[in-house]
């Protein structure tokens, strides 16, 4: 049945392609729950991978995993004013629980800041309990309005550390510490180049003094926002009174961090690198990396073939390559080809009979291009297949950023392309709430960051984009998922 | 501050000392949210290593990994009879989302069969779609007016286990695996040693036609129900009209099994095997297997003595020992005994002077034995301790299993048992509801199984111990958790 599922051309509906994608390559599907997904084997094996990833990197910089509860007491929203405004509404609320209305309703938990917090009060007594690094993987709830699979859901998963310090100086580095795992982790593994920076007051998270992100171009010139790490200042601290005695025996508040990446990540490496005809996977994120099809037409040239296509298995497996025979009987190898091409799969092997007398396998990839391999050094021709793939995929994800990149717009330029084409605007900000909102009335574009160093334009801009004043920063432009 | 925490007795108070050990090694902590509580992360470590284990023993046996939403329409929970008499009074419920009254009331998943069901009729059409081998990790809410760290809280974390089949038989058999699965898990991996076999009618799983249970004995002789597999028959195919074509060509309902253990597992580990001084975990689940203390007095000492314990970690950390130097300043080597033994870490290194000169390190045991180990063979020293240690705990509980095993009781037995000693006793059972009912208000013991072949008495007990007609059955009778 999901081998006729048709896929709308990107070129189309870029909307209508993706959801396609999900579908043909049974990564998730819609749930009877008003903008809860479920998240199916081929998807969840990929957050799995995710998870593995960034959960090792979260541990070499000395995190520890904890786990907090889900519901969280309605009056513990409201003690940082900022986050009570920025979250109240989007809240899932328990009033009942065991067939009794409750005394004070629980929320769902959107984030968990004001729970860890009242926790953290009562572990921290002194600096030599600090820092406190802790990362929770957990289920989180915002009510939303539009929903899309991945990307917006009003249930979904994530991971998000908190952290506690001694000094302002200290949860600063932690916050920037991590905006870097992130972008190390979305390059490396998802082969999706982000631009990082802080955010502008506007965008920030609610409660937050400073966020930084990772903001990725989709291959309709959109931005995704895939990461946040946001500088919590004293704010949640005060709020929950979560003091220390430092060093010289005064009494301070912890300063804090926080950060977290979602499900959407996998929204991200979607529209990233897939194609007309589905998925594209980045190997190292990929559940199966290859997939072995056998070909044959008599009896006899099904038991070499299949004898053949068992060895590579064990030759690919003891190289710990993720690998799958495909020996279903009823269905031709033509349709095998495209069942896997449209879930992803990195490199796809073909054994038929001559191939088994050549002693060799075809190995085809999902990025194009099809050669034979010789059965003796299969793991090595592989691998070598899987790693050109995950630095094409990057490097592709690279060029198109960079050619969907415009440096030093006017205003003009700036509407003629939100109007077009789209992509990333690099100009001038003189800090104005007045511009941001202007622009965005016109043009639907958001400052996504401030880039960082290493993005700036050279010369950076003098003037504001919108009102022609003076520029105390350079702004990246985009409209946004 | 928690070096001063004193545990009380196990003699004195069974519940005192449980609570005491936890907060000992930091496995938990109360929540301010009612029912609920948070996982530090010691505790955590153990439950992320147990996790670990079962889910390559479901990948081994074929199992995916997928999600579904947290919330579930009211309605759903309603469409199985049974189910929803069972979990109803327990649950917690969503009538508030986005700052609106909801049309339908959302259910905080108890459980998942329906929403599964529900996803299931879509995607199962014909007898190739067959057998469907789900498994989910995931929190869940029981609304519990009684609660006790990690036996039984509001909310948990536990994975769920769903399989659909054409056959009845074949989704028999899933349950029975998976019964297996769960007693080898506890036997090789928590030295936890459970008796198996189905509940009876009155204790089975609220909408099961059968459900198994693996039953372990803790240190205060009651049993703890630590791990159930379901044979559903068509009972949630039916309810969700979750049909398939077979293949003949006939439409039937799918034959399901629905399985799961939880964070109760963690306290059933500290049940066990901890003791008075603190808790004692299997090093399998240890999250620190072995801990080095160094022992210096001059500031020569400290650097020699240093230098040997990094190579000890370089050492044991490449055998994949997980392994912590404790060098922290200002704290004396007792005070640090002290701590790691409350933390239940199953070997302590301590290296001095002397051991340094004498290229060895002295090889504390947690369960008792102290002794030198050559430097050059310290990970094979460590290894074989670990294993030792290990292979020791399982025997231990399967020796006190046995002793407070009592077989043949009589109705006076019984009684004179439960007010007792208590115990796991053995006896006829006639299969009456009423004499279940008589045994648990003369005694508070239920029937925990029927056990199966392996643990049942030679010859089988004739008569039933309550009401002495004739037993169809031999049964466990024990107080629970």
């Amino acid at each position: 049945m999901n081998d006729e599922l048709r896929i709308t051309p990107r070129s189309t509906d870029f909307g209508a392609w993706y959801n396609d994608v999900i579908m043909r390559a049974e990564l998730a599907d819609y749930s009877p729950v008003r903008g809860c997904m479920v998240i199916r084997p081929r998807g969840y094996r990929i957050w799995e991978l995710m998870q593995g990833a960034l959960d090792e990197m979260f541990r070499e910089t000395g995190h520890e995993n904890a786990y907090f509860p889900l519901f969280i007491p309605e009056g513990f929203l409201a003690r940082e004013a900022e986050h009570v405004e920025g979250f109240a509404p989007q809240t899932a609320v328990v009033t009942r629980g065991g067939a009794k209305e409750l005394e004070e309703p629980l929320v769902v938990r959107p984030t968990s800041e004001t729970i860890i917090y009242a926790m953290l009060s009562k572990w921290i007594q002194s600096y030599r309990d600090l820092p406190v690094l802790l990362n929770q993987w957990a289920n989180v709830v915002r009510w939303e309005m539009r929903t899309r699979l991945f990307l917006r859901t009003t249930e979904f998963l994530w991971q998000e550390g908190h952290t506690a310090h001694a000094t302002s100086q200290e949860a600063e580095e932690e916050t920037l510490l991590i905006l870097d795992v992130y972008r190390r982790f979305m390059e490396e593994w998802m082969a999706m180049p982000p631009v990082t920076g802080p955010k502008t007051e506007s965008e920030k998270f609610a409660g937050a003094v400073r966020t930084y992100a990772c903001e990725a171009m989709m291959q309709d010139n959109k931005a995704l926002q895939a990461g946040t790490s946001h500088f919590l200042g004293q704010n949640f601290a005060k709020a929950f009174g979560t003091q220390f005695q430092t060093a010289d025996g005064k009494l301070d508040y912890v300063w804090s961090s926080s950060w977290g990446v979602s499900t959407r990540l996998v929204g991200g490496l979607i529209m990233t690198h897939s194609d007309d005809v589905g998925l594209v996977c980045p190997p190292r994120l990929a559940p199966v990396q290859a997939a072995i099809v056998p070909i044959w037409k008599s009896d006899a040239e099904k038991s070499t073939v299949l004898e053949s296509a068992h060895r590579l298995v064990q030759a690919l497996a003891a190289a710990d390559v993720r690998v799958k025979l495909d020996d279903r009987e009823g269905l031709k190898p033509g349709a095998k080809y495209y069942e896997w091409e449209g879930r992803g799969v990195p490199v796809r092997l073909e054994v038929g009979p001559r191939d088994v007398q050549q002693e060799q396998a075809m190995v085809a990839r999902r990025t194009g291009g099809k050669a034979p391999v010789p059965a003796g050094g299969i793991a090595d021709g592989v691998q070598t297949a899987l790693t050109e793939i995950q630095d094409g995929l990057l490097e592709a994800a690279r060029r198109r950023r960079e050619e969907y990149t415009v440096r030093g717009v006017t205003k003009d330029q700036l509407i003629e392309l939100m109007e077009g084409a789209g992509g990333f605007a690099y100009g001038g900000f003189c800090g104005a709430q007045a511009c941001e909102d202007g622009v965005q009335q016109a043009t639907k574009a958001t400052i996504r960051v401030l880039p960082d160093d290493e993005f700036r334009s050279d010369p950076a801009p003098s003037r504001c984009v919108w009102c022609d004043k003076k520029a105390t920063a350079e702004a990246v432009w985009a409209r946004a998922y």
